[in-house]
């Protein structure tokens, strides 16, 4: 099939609801005449701007005009800002979720947790694979990222073939043999593509991002040194990562324990499918590394990203339950900072410093490598496809624009649109234009922090009215935590109720306990403070009168 | 003179208000028996969290108890965590205010906007020059820096003598032939130090820094490929960096324009004291860019931190008086991302990509290098000097941690003390050590960004209640900028006061005036709009009735 397409055909459109001029929530509507499917289905965690929210998805509304005509949503892979937001897309349409099998692993956790009777509607698939979905032949491409399992599309539509990459790196000794699929990309290019919608996370790094292998030689020089614990955090599901940690520690004879409930629900996972190996005997629990000298332990922790009651955070203020961070330990963060949690890093640095402990960060020691190709990658893809219409997606604006800078010189008779959310492309008689602009939004979800997610909300933001704002006001002895002020609550919008008035006469008193139920830690630092008070209030709201108030903590020091 | 000094002669406290265990507002006291001088008097900028205030200062009653002792305020050099606080310190004492020529120049203008009468008060020192303080000496030792006339202190004490580095980098390069004082410092190193308190800010950054120097290579390229008007973003007290876009303009015969106040007034000053020089017609206005051609015309501008009102954010949502960024122009990112402002920054990048402009930050091209030293410059210090004492400051708690760690490979026989903030060092027979905690904490400063210095109020957070806060919410839509709801103004702790109601009956119409007076692109971006409704409704308060109350804005997107 060429990408030429013979006219009269129906047109495709591609709409997307998330992640084309913001990091995150990717979410992109593809449709056929009376067939639509959904490409990834994500979630993005809130900005420090959007007090009390837990995650944030696109705004589904903009989907009811193509009710019934869904048929299918499609997994690139299995990271957050692509399957976060599968259980609310789930009741918006009857047929399938297809996915690698590891993706699909990942989502039906979220699935039951959210109480959906999954049923067959998972439908496992394979690279080089394809499905037909109405006029709709959607075939899976192998890419390597730095999650297991992850594919690219290449979508045959009546118009001609539409390649969505998905996210990809062009790691070309991946730990797993997974390599990219140079030669399909190849094939299709030479036969001819309508167009390419291309991952531009890392558009503004020069270079080659490098091989998931490169971080050892920094992680063997840690392990080399280190006279007490080796404590890592990373994502949950970055396995070739911990696989890479898994063999270090066999190799320097270390115990290896895994800390958090994502990291332990994610590695059991890995290892049930074959993308995790952990020798016999390796792995102890948490409740076990006090038992074994410091020097022989490897701890494998959540909160990289600085989240308040991840496991690092938690060891970090000395209040995790079975393990403390001593003199001797060594710290390392292996993780990329995502834009916002610069300030929630930063802390947990300061608190794991004034443990005594090393701490390894990016920029002493290569211990990092991002999963997103860079520019001589993006261009790389570009050459091999050298589509008729080149989309960059996945990125805020500025990455978008540099992604759209590289075509004209490996790709020059590519037509490159820059699009953001809500664009609609349509693609007809060989060619893409932007016909339409639809309104997107932002919905927001929580609760999950809390560890309730099957008491999750959906808040739109529309219905703050009925929701309600509440300001908690405290002032703090910024040296020893004290309240130094009766604490004032100011409430808005909260629907009128027989319970009301006594509500928030009990308020000013749950907003005191939540201050003195935090630690000395927590107490004398603000940003911590607040994401107590913040989960507190909410919890209180919740139980005591069956609200859900947006709560927006205000910690004056004094 | 050894660090020995005899028993029975009067002890030395080292007290720090600011600086330690945070980044910014460096604000150091030295006591000896009556006499005691302040070494530098910092703001920083807030944080995210501190919403509404514009600067933060040491809290100054700390300095109560040594009223009346307090001799001379010494300043390092002229950035604003070292003298952003120098018109708030003046009143609390009677005498000079050491510094060099060009760091007094600098804080000249601040006097000045205070309707301060600087008398005699502000006493120029150089390099190697000393001054006599009651019982101590302080001589003054060149360090490079980022910005020039930058000097540490070696103060001569009746217990040995402390060496106070400021901050500093060995540019082995310097653009102005200022070289760090080694033999000095070797010499002292040599006689004996009784302590060393020395910057961290870059201690978790391996090896050398680099020269000022090393940005020309990333800069000819741009001016070599350059097609349009070339627009750099730097801090307006950079002057090596200044200097050699302007060297830089003169070869590629561009003209140059320095745009934003503070760029202006600060080079204004250099070129009077001969730290910058431009050659007689190459500087041209704000207001003649226009009448040149793009591709001979360099910009040089404020704003790096992605400060609102700064010159390149007001261009970068094409709001600038004159000056308009076009698609073939390049606008390059020559600064240190100050922690905090990573989004305020990636917004500024996202709307010059909407403009069609090109954008180099560090990472593509090598176009700014730190003023700080990194390891291996913090080694060097540690070797000439050999303390007795070593308290590194000037950072985080990790960073200090950082620093403290090597001190023990490279000064094996030296104590070292990490501290923070109002942690008591007493130096008495030749040892150092903490013997008390006083309570330190922030006072936050309002009204500069607006431009109205001279207006400035001094907001101690005990004063709130005083003040009030106002939470000032609206809905707006993101995609048009409407307001979508009758916007709700909450208030509290405003002082009672006739016009109190009648106040707040209007202020809701001030909150919709202030989102209808933004500009589109304002409008439809969160972060820029909530400041744009703080500045606007305090200006009201102000106005209307003479009220400063905290301002929070919300905003919603629906």
């Amino acid at each position: 099939m060429t990408a030429q397409a013979a006219a009269g055909t129906p047109a495709v459109e591609f709409i997307p609801l998330g992640g084309i001029g913001e990091f995150g929530m990717n979410m992109h509507l593809l449709v056929c005449g009376e067939t639509a499917v959904l490409i990834d289905a994500g979630v993005m965690f809130p900005e420090p701007e959007l007090f009390g929210v837990d995650l944030v998805l696109p705004d589904l509304s903009l989907l009811e005009a193509w009710r019934g005509k869904i048929k299918a949503l499609i997994l690139t892979h299995g990271h957050e800002d692509h399957i976060g937001g599968v259980p609310h897309v789930w009741p918006l349409f009857d047929g399938p979720v297809y996915g690698t099998e590891f993706t699909l692993a990942l989502v039906k956790p979220k699935l039951e947790e959210h109480g959906i009777d999954i049923d067959d509607r998972l439908v496992p698939v394979k690279a080089r694979e394809t499905v037909q979905i109405g006029p709709l032949r959607v075939e899976f491409l192998r890419v390597p990222h730095s999650i297991p399992d992850c594919v690219a599309l290449a979508i045959h539509t009546p118009q001609g073939v539409i390649i969505h990459t998905g996210d990809f790196k062009i790691d070309q000794t991946p730990l797993d043999g997974e390599t990219f699929d140079y030669h399909r990309f190849a094939e299709l290019g030479s036969q001819g593509v309508l167009a390419l919608f291309s991952d531009s996370t890392n558009a503004d790094r020069p270079g080659f991002t490098g091989s998931e292998r490169d971080v050892i030689d920094g992680f063997e020089e840690i392990f080399s040194s280190a006279t007490g614990k080796i404590i890592v955090t990373t994502f949950s599901t970055s396995m070739y990562r911990i696989q890479l940690l898994v063999d270090l520690a066999e190799q320097f004879e270390r115990k290896i324990a895994l800390l958090g409930r994502s990291m332990q629900q994610n590695t059991a996972i890995a290892i049930e499918l074959g993308h995790l190996k952990i020798p016999a005997g390796l792995q102890i629990r948490d409740s076990d590394v006090r038992d074994y000298p410091a020097q022989d332990v490897l701890c494998v922790c959540t909160g990289s990203q600085g989240q308040p009651n991840a496991a690092l955070p938690r060891m970090a203020i000395d209040d995790h339950r079975h393990i403390k961070i001593g003199p001797d330990d060594v710290v390392a963060f292996s993780a990329r900072v995502i834009p916002g949690s610069e300030k929630a890093i930063a802390r947990v640095m300061n608190h794991v410093a004034r443990r005594g402990a090393a701490i390894v960060a990016d920029g002493s020691r290569h211990i990092h490598v991002s999963g997103h190709g860079s520019a001589e990658e993006l261009k790389l893809v570009l050459s091999l496809v050298r589509p008729k219409v080149f989309v960059p997606i996945h990125g805020e604006y500025r990455q978008l624009a540099r992604h759209a800078r590289m075509a004209p010189l490996v790709s020059p008779r590519s037509h490159v649109l820059v699009i953001e959310d809500g664009d609609v492309v349509r693609f007809e008689n060989g060619e893409g234009r932007v016909v339409d602009k639809l309104p997107t939004g932002r919905v927001l979800i929580d609760g999950t922090r809390t560890g309730e997610i099957a008491d999750e909300v959906l808040r739109d933001r529309r219905h703050l009215a009925g929701d309600g704002l509440v300001v908690a006001v405290v002032a703090i002895n910024g040296r020893t935590g004290a309240i130094e002020q009766p604490p004032e609550i100011i409430a808005r919008g909260l629907a009128v109720d027989p319970r009301h008035d006594a509500m928030l006469k009990e308020a000013p008193e749950w907003l005191i306990r939540a201050v003195e139920g935090a630690l000395p830690e927590e107490r004398t630092d603000p940003g911590l403070l607040k994401e107590r008070i913040r989960i507190e209030m909410q919890r209180m709201f919740r139980k005591r009168a069956g609200r859900r108030p947006l709560v927006l903590p205000v910690v004056l020091e004094v």
